[in-house]
């Protein structure tokens, strides 16, 4: 089959009629199919059920430092929670706070507390207009929070070893307005790449024109591993203490997708000038998280080996579902040169940049066949994608059969849409 | 015995002599004892201990509106939890958000949201100084989201029946920087006082000079009675209906003093105005919270009548204490002319007004002897009580034998500071 771009008009109109036939068969079929959020399948939260078992009313709520979980005391978390996620991290436990049941939250706090408190200058929302770098496509939440803020969000394009660093260095290193860039080291959202050894070396280097310029390291999915070649990434806080950069990155870290979204614990890995900038805004803002949580989380995993035992049931339930789609793109789409994508070795997502254009053509088709996926342009700053291409899948939710036909209607859509932007 | 102030210099000086040295005894013993903070005692939260056997790994997690409770999905809360706070704080379920483990995160929430997106006008921090009315003595951790945010605090006297609406009123309906006021309506931090049934229609029937002006309503108390005689409150909701001012409030409640402080539920009711103005922040902030722990509170407590007997079970440990602080008060200090306090239907404290002047020693005395008290001052904005006077007792937590003596050791101290001062 020759790409749609080498084909004359008529075969395109040939071509055309065909997809739009299929397209319409299983637009009768009233499909309800949700490719849209980075949410575990049914099958994968049945895994955690067991930590449900763990605290009852017999437990020992004494644990090493709280002399009683279920009262109040301990604004940062049992010591318990820090060592595990201390494990997870590969940092110590005293530069870990332990929040509540988001990660998400636990951002939004740390900019909320640098808009309201600074870092050592003035307040973010006294300092007029400032800005963050948005490596792109990324992730949409990340991108509402700074607009919440009133943030400027700056594009930042993403390389396959992560963000373009040249273009990273030269703004955070010439412009004391950028204060901040998201990252998702590993496994990033939507792509699903891992940064580098070098680009995490460069990233822990950077020489910021603000003095105030903090790095939001999400390490969402940093055991997330979804094939038997897991990616590696290297330990930011091991190569910022050799520029003597502690400073400069906040990293978080969840288990909503290792036991339950919602009822997970969150955590933030920082330096303890880091830690003591945001208890300044946490001894205002609460007393304390849920301790029976971290108690629960804590006696369920005991440590990292149990979690990453745990970690690889999740692979073996997401591995088939994300082989499909690869297998699909690769199969069905690619022949006809209109789709580009990173295959991933962990995360929950994968990233396909469709014809230039039909993203949000693709994504209505979709829609209109019963299929609901990510909005196009949610994956950059301000829902603006300004070449209409990048498209997130998500494939954990569905069960697989269901993926499956999900997948017939978006290879289907990406063909109809590109086909009818070419027409013109 | 005479008061203190009629006595001579010479008989002061006598009775200085017998109160140092019964204090010496005291603080020979190196007690360690604390009445600061407002937090259960063990034999409290074991009252609770059942909730933890409720949700197991075998329980339905699809409820009336959640497909999977263990899994991401509702914002807002699920609807049972809702319909529970909707019979405790007698208002409709859809007016009714249910948030994490903590109302004073919610209240802190809210202010921020006012803050950053405003209530219909201006966001509050582009407006310029703006005041919040204090009623003093009042909740320290109020104050502190209050000053955390820069918000100016102007103090109001309470009165037995509430705060002095005659300047409440005065102030709100004045002036346009004047943008809320705290309220614990129902047996107040720390005195116990319950507001009148016409303090409450004054509250309803406020005309604030500032349209974006509301009340932050934390009815942490309402169903905290420790008196066969309890409180009752008016429904502030039915009366703002009637003057068409659903939008002035915020209420805000949470099981932490019914189950477990730190592990229980938090809630706020407001108009479908105010919830969603949160909604605003809400839906950058987290994509929810822990719904597995909401439905283990509506599995174990079903409704209202089975959160009341609870109550009455926390009721039964309370009430003793109470009446030994009350009992202390009134046979050790009362006679000598040198304290006031109101004796409390319900609540978590006492508050205590000491000889003028003497707060801040007497909290100073305490801690000498190994009793630990809420710091002097912590009950007024800013930590200043101006007439150094207040002292917030907290009798929850210690077994009462500890209660006890620490109570002799507190009245012991507001003795010999009284003494002290009057000696000059």
């Amino acid at each position: 089959m020759p790409t749609y771009s080498s084909m004359d008009k008529d075969s395109l109109k040939e071509e055309y009629k065909k997809l739009a036939e299929a397209y319409a068969e299983y637009k009768a079929r009233g499909l309800s199919l949700n490719m849209a959020r980075g949410k575990p399948g049914s099958d994968q939260v049945d895994l955690s059920n067991g930590i449900l078992d763990i605290v009852t009313s017999k437990t020992n709520f004494k644990t090493e430092d709280s002399p009683d979980v279920r009262n109040y005391g301990g604004l940062d978390g049992i010591i318990e929670a820090k060592r595990l996620f201390a494990e997870i991290l590969e940092v110590s436990p005293e530069n870990i706070f332990i929040g509540g049941n988001s990660s998400l939250n636990l951002m939004f706090d740390t900019i909320g507390c640098l808009m309201e408190n600074g870092a050592g200058c003035e307040p973010w929302n006294k300092q007029g207009r400032i800005k963050f770098l948005c490596p792109v496509p990324g992730y949409d939440r990340h991108f509402g929070v700074t607009e919440y803020y009133g943030i400027e969000m700056v594009n930042i394009p993403m390389n396959e070893d992560g963000p373009d660093m040249d273009m990273v260095e030269e703004l955070v290193q010439s412009d004391p307005a950028v204060k901040g860039i998201w990252c998702i080291p590993k496994y990033s959202n939507p792509q699903g790449i891992t940064y580098s050894d070098e680009v995490v070396r460069r990233f822990a280097a950077l020489k910021p024109a603000a003095k105030d310029f903090r790095i939001m390291w999400d390490n969402a999915y940093v055991i997330h591993d979804i094939s038997d070649t897991p990616d590696k990434l290297l330990n930011i806080f091991d190569e910022l203490k050799k520029n003597g950069n502690e400073d400069m990155v906040f990293e978080f870290a969840s288990t909503s997708k290792v036991t339950f979204p919602g009822a997970g614990i969150a955590a933030i890995a920082a330096s303890k000038n880091n830690l003591a900038l945001l208890n300044k805004r946490y001894t205002f803002q609460t007393i304390g998280y849920d301790k029976i949580n971290m108690l629960r989380h804590t006696m369920y995993f005991k440590n990292l080996d149990g979690v990453l035992a745990h970690m690889q049931k999740h692979k073996n339930i997401l591995k088939p579902k994300f082989d499909l789609v690869i297998d699909m793109l690769e199969n069905e789409l690619k022949e006809y040169g209109i789709i580009s994508y990173v295959k991933p070795n962990g995360g929950y997502f994968v990233s396909v940049n469709v014809f230039e254009g039909t993203a949000a053509r693709v994504v209505q088709l979709c829609k209109e066949a019963g299929v609901i996926l990510t909005g196009a342009g949610a994956t950059y700053p301000y829902g603006k994608d300004p070449k209409d291409s990048n498209i997130r899948i998500a494939p954990t939710y569905p069960p697989i059969d269901e993926l499956k036909t999900a997948m017939e209607v978006f290879c289907l859509s990406a063909k109809l849409a590109a086909v009818e932007k070419l027409i013109g």
